[in-house]
This record gives C-alpha cells, structure tokens and sequence, in this order.
C-alpha cells in the first residue's frame, strides 16, 4: 500500500508539467498521500516543483510543504509571492506555520503575516513565534480542545464538536477554569458515558502531566517517553493553557537530536545531508579538520622536543600514531557513554565516583592492552627496557584519556554547554597531544635518558 | 505535576519496607505513575525490589517491570516463580508479554507460558514469540479493535466495546472480511455519524497503510514517520490482519537504534550504559580497542620499513600521527554522512557518482589544509622539498580516506551488513594504516629518497 516514486511515474509527472495538463496532473496527485507529493516535489527542478505547488489545493500542499526537504522547501517559497505563502499558512497547524515563518527572512515573514486573513489563526501563529525553538513553546501548536470545567456535558459536547474541526487528532480534551488554567483532562469516553447534565469538574480527571512554556525539548520528550504520552498540555507562567507537544513532533525532534549527537561524534558541525552541496558540507566539515591539523601540529611540536633521541631509541617514534590513536579511541568511548547517560538522565553518583570507576575500567584495559603490546614489541625488537617503556606509556595514556574523556563532557554539562561538543575530533585532538607527551615523557623516565 | 524521587522519599520507602509496613507502602505508591515505580524500584536493593512486586498489584506492576532499567528487571524476574511472573505476564501486553519472556531463560519461559491462565492471551504471546525481533512481527501487538465488513454500524458497535476493554489506544478501527483479510479501516467519529443499518463495507476507508510481519523495523518506523501515523496494522503472508504497531513502541525503536549507532560509531559494540559494571563495559570497549592496538601495530610495522630515513629525514616521522588523524578524521566524517543516508533513505544516485563527489569535496578540504601545512611546516623547517612533501601526502591521503570511508558503508550496506559497523574505530583504524603507507610512499617520490 506504500508508494514508491518510479522513473516512469516521474517521468510522467515531467510530462505532465511540461505540456501544461493541469486535469491530468491534479487527477493522478490528488489521490496521493502529502507525504507522497512531497517525495514527488523533492525530486523536481525549481521550475517544476513550483507549478505542482501552485497547482493544488492549498489543503494538501501545506502539508506537503512541511515534509519536503528543507533545501528544495527554501526554495519553493523563495520563487512564491507572500500572499501565496500566507494562502499556505492558512491551512497549516500553528506550530508548521511558525516553523515556515522562522525559516524566512524578517522582512518576508512580516509581509506574509499581514496576508493571513483569518486573525485567530494569525494571532496564535505571532504568538509561537516568541518561544525558543528548543522549548515546549517552540514545538507546541495552539491547536486543542478545551472545554472549561463549569460547564455541563451537554453544554461542551456541541463546542467541543467545533473546536475539534481544527484539530487533526484529539487525544485528549482539556479542562480549564474560567481563567483559562488547567485544571485536569477528559477522554472522549468520559464524556459519552456520563450523565447529561453532570459538571465537567466532576467527570474530568485533575491529575494530568503538563509542561511550561520553558521547558527544554530534551525533558519534554523525556516526560512522553517516560509516560508513553501522545500528547502533552504546555501552560504559561500563569498556569493558563497555551498549547500542546504531539508526539509526531517529539518523533522528529528524537531523530534530529540523535542526528545532531551523531554528527557531532563524527566532527560534522552542522545539519548535513548526502544530498548537500560540496560548499555547505565543506563548512561542516573543514572547522574540525583544521582543528585535528592544529593537533596534529601541537603532536609534532611535541615529538621536535625529543627529537634528539629520535636518533638512538627510532623505534619510539615509530608507535607515536598508535599511542595517539589509543588514546583518542578511548576518550571517544569514554565521552560516548557519559553523553548518552546525560542525554537519558540516568547518571548516579558524584564527578568524583564517575572518576575512579573510569580509572577503574581504564586500568583493566590498559592492563591488557599493554601486555599485548609488550609482548609484541619485545618479540619484533628484543629490546627489554624500550619494550616495557613503550607498554608502560601506553597503559597511563589509556588512563589519563580515559578521565579526559569523562571529565570534558561532565565539566560541560555543568557549565550549561551541549556535552556531545566534547565528543569525536574534540577529545580525539586533544588526546592527540596528551598521549603524546605523556608517552614520551614515561618513555624518557624508564629509558633514563 | 511530573515526579521527582527525592532522597527522604526514597529512604520513607525504605524505611516502610524494612518494617513490612505493606498498608502505608500501598497506599503511597498507589497514587503513583507506573513509570514513577519503576524509577523507585531502579534505586531499591534486589530484596526490597521484590517486595515492591510482590506487594502491589499486577496491574501496575507489570507495566512498571516493563520500564525498569534491563538489568533490574533481569535480577528481579530471576526472584520471581514461574507463576508470579505468569501473573504479571496476564496484565501486560502481548508484545510486552512476550518480550519478557524473550529474555527469560528457555526452560523458564516454557514454565511461565503454561502457567498463563488466559488461553487466547497466552497463544497470542506464543504466536509473537515465532517473530525476529527487528521486524514488523516483533515489534507489533495482537492488541486492537477489528469488526468485519459484513457487520452494520449497529451490529459492530458493541462487538467492539468488548474488544476495546484490552486496548489501552484505539487509534484506529480496522475492517477485515471473513477471511481476517484486511480491508481498510474506519475511524470513531465514522462509527458514530453514520446511520445505524450502513454496512461497514460502505463507510470505511479503503486505502490503509500496512506493513507485514517481516517489514524490517527501520522500515516501519520510516513509513509511521513519513506518514505521521500513531498506528499501523500488520498483515501475515496471506494479507490476514494480525497485529499493529504503535508509535510508542517506534519511539523506543528509534531511541535504541539511535544509541546503537552511536556507539558503534564511538568504538562500544554491545548496548551497555555508564551505570553497568566495569566487566560489562570492558566487554564492550576492548574489542575495539585490541582493533586500535593491531591497527597502531601495523602503522609501526610500516613505518619500520622506511626506518632508515629516520637520520636524515626525522621530520617526516614527527607528523605521522598528524597524518593518521587527519585520515582517521575525514573517514569519519564521510563514513557518518553515509551511514545517515542510508538510515533516512535519501541517498540518490549511484555509488559512482557517490565517490566522485567525495573526491571533489576531499580535493576542496585537502587543497585547504594542505597550504595550512605547508605553511607552517615551511615556516618552522625551512625545506621546501620536506614541506612540500608533507603537504602533498596529507593532500592524497585525504582523498583516499574520504574515499574509504565513503565506500565502506556502502558496500556493506549492499551485502545487506549493518553500515555503522563501518564507523568510528573501523575507519580510523584502516584509515590510519592506509594513510602512513600512502604517506610514506609520496614523501619518498617528492624527496627523491
């Protein structure tokens, strides 16, 4: 029952297009989900994408717009006129609307504004747009039904009906006082199986979990996961109702939040994808080289300081790679594992406790690790004193990146800063330099030299 | 609203259950969330755990033995007989149910099922036990409402009632014929506007999306995403209507492949959080860590092989581990951008076209950093030959990583192998290899030697 875009169906869509067959083209997209046209658009030029757009309802291009990809979605607005943006945004959930409205420029955004005709509507998308886009305020819609608890179950069936019109899927009613605070919820079944005439205040349920306009997108989805939620009320500082988190909108924030962490962990900056230009993912890319290039620098620097003995004991400089390879392996896994227990709250104990436990585990792998490679160096060089320096050097390197690697993303943590910044080139350089030195100094020690 | 374990509540629990205070207890934790305790019973020792189980009743119990941390959960199954974990198993959700017993010991599972009082709850459970766990099948429920196209609006209504009694959701109604075939679907409000004789036939939605049960689970969390669905029903090979999948469920789905993928891209190759023992993440860590070291070995290995510069040249093996990083870096990146592809399924064009581009934007970020090396090397050393020489190698060995790390995942991902295994140590380690060879070879062509 899933649609797959074939050549020959796109093709045809190209034909289509080309020779101006309006009828045909709405005939064959009216009966595809958004989802699908949005797929459709995506695979089309400017020019193209553009007619499709213009072409349909607004009821399905609205909802088509919000899933195309972000690069082709810029462009398509950029080639509509403010008054075909606000025809859009019209049939957009607040929430979409305010998302498209953060994505254009001040001074376009300001004239599609004065465009929407419906002034609720406008109203409500203007006020999203003061909340942080990380916040509950920022992933909320203003689109819920709430029914006030004063009234009877008679009197809010029928302005329930009308509010739901709006609302794609209800989940939950809300009820509230006349000063618009929450005070609990309802479901539908409630609702249907109690006595005509009986107050709201005395069917609604009052324990009901909410968030507040601030709360950050990381806890809310934390609550819904944590509560199997399908959605969630936000309330303001007055404790007034303003909004609610559906779950298809933490969905995507788990997946781009997960993303994020990833590329972070793999030295990407920013939100790239496959299809980018070779310019945007050089600027996503290229900071962090130039930071693993200046590590690499300071790793050199380093080795120049002993290079008077590069002469008598070569063999040394020979595992400089591995030692700086070890050490940022181990920092990397060690910084994973304290972001992802960050990231799902499940960190117990003190800095202090996390930091013997990693001393801990970094000294059965360093044990390990290091006799390994005692044994082999000592095989391939028969040389006692150089074999046992080398090993030894290895094993603190593992524990010193082993604590870097623990204690970077905690310190950031605690000063307020994403923790998965300290991940992947970050730690990885500057364990770089640290293994370095640390090697060569523990080497010169056992040597004596 | 949301719940806090504080330290005085937790030690209250306590205290009441070490007096065998069962009254008090039940009445506190009654009033409680499951998800809220399942956090209490995390923090409680294995015997006051238990006794939490034990004490309240199965209804909550079950769904909070589904939220603790695995490691809890496993401890406190073993204290459980076969029959008080049946008992929870009749509370609980044939998907959950089943994999519960998914991580019990065989001949223990086998007890617990004949143990199940409810003879259809029980061969729904055994029925999703036969399903890989990453699939459509492993992932769905049994738990849903479906009336038969034949039935009229009237007819169906209270057939459904009873079925939706064990439905925490509804969702959504689906249509099947006599066969179980499924047919479409139908939504509430449908039900309840239409006239009471109306055959089911005429008033439900034909088009619906399904997966079936072999659906890997990447792809049904791909089509819930795509289409924003909060359910999706789950056809066997014969069309018959045999599960759904929820979204609640997607989202752990999403959450976990999430962490897997960061993990294997940071170097831990089995799911272990910071909170698991030394011996658990040693499990997880060294693996990749031996990787580093037989990696770090054969760069030494090489190296070694080109020893007898080392008098005249020494500066070219200072910057060995800048060109091991560099290359571990860049494969990185690429390899990340590549795993992200396939993941979100937006890869276009061929692999040809693929590695061309990586060339392209390895020659870009190359040339950059290059004259950023060259520069400084120049300026410190003064050897235009030995700079020259250095810069050229970082230049080829960036193609070559972005290269490696670009074609790896990708062919895994044709022989049908989990592309992250590609990330993270796997591409440095080769990387680094490859990059000291390539290095060594260029620097000794541009010298001369």
């Amino acid at each position: 029952m899933q649609f797959n875009i074939t050549k020959d169906f796109l093709e045809e869509i190209c034909t289509l297009i080309e020779s101006d067959n309006s009828v045909q083209l709405e005939h064959i997209l009216e009966e595809l989900h958004f989802a699908d046209v949005a797929e459709i658009i995506d695979e089309l030029n400017l020019e193209q994408a553009v007619y499709i757009v213009k072409l349909l309802d607004s009821e399905k291009t609205s909802e088509a717009l919000m899933e195309l990809d972000e690069d082709q979605r810029d462009r398509v607005l950029n080639a509509l006129s403010p008054k075909e943006i606000a025809d859009e945004l019209e049939e957009m959930d607040t929430d979409d609307a305010a998302d498209i409205l953060n994505e254009l420029p001040d001074n376009i955004a300001q004239e599609v504004i004065s465009e929407l005709i419906d002034e609720q509507h406008a109203e409500d998308i203007v006020d999203l747009l003061r909340y942080e886009e990380n916040s509950a305020g920022g992933l909320m819609a203003k689109e819920l039904v709430k029914v006030n608890e004063n009234w009877t179950v008679t009197g809010c069936v029928s302005e329930m009906r009308a509010q739901a019109e709006n609302v794609t899927r209800v989940h939950s009613i809300y009820v509230v006082d006349n000063n618009d605070k929450l005070k609990g919820r309802l479901s539908l079944k409630d609702l249907l199986t109690s006595p005509a005439n009986t107050p709201i205040k005395d069917v609604c349920k009052p324990k009901v979990d909410y968030v507040t306009v601030k709360t950050s997108g990381e806890e809310v989805s934390r609550i819904m996961r944590k509560y199997d939620l399908e959605a969630i009320p936000v309330v303001d500082e007055l404790d007034r109702l303003v909004g609610r988190v559906t779950i298809d909108d933490i969905v995507d924030f788990i997946t781009e939040e997960a993303e994020k962490d990833y590329q972070l962990a793999s030295g990407i900056s920013q939100d790239v994808e496959a299809n980018d230009s070779i310019w945007d993912l050089t600027k996503a890319r290229l900071p962090w080289l130039v930071l693993g290039l200046v590590g690499g620098i300071g790793a050199a620097a380093i080795m120049g300081g002993f290079e008077h003995l590069i002469k008598e004991y070569a063999v040394l400089f020979l595992f400089t790679p591995l030692i700086a390879a070890m050490a940022g392996n181990v920092g990397v896994q060690s910084s994973a594992i304290i972001v992802q227990g960050i990231a799902n709250d499940d960190l117990k104990g003190s800095i202090g406790n996390r930091l013997l436990k990693e001393i801990l585990l970094a000294m059965l792998n360093g044990v390990i690790l290091a006799i390994l490679l005692f044994a082999y160096t000592f095989f391939a060089e028969r040389e006692f004193l150089t074999s046992l320096a080398i090993s030894t050097s290895l094993f603190a390197v593992i524990i010193v990146a082993g604590l870097v690697g623990t204690f970077v993303p905690l310190a950031l943590h605690k000063r307020g800063i994403d923790p998965a910044l300290a991940t992947g080139p970050f730690i990885t350089t500057s364990n770089d330099i640290f293994g370095i030195l640390i090697y060569f100094l523990i080497a010169k020690a056992i040597i004596g030299i």
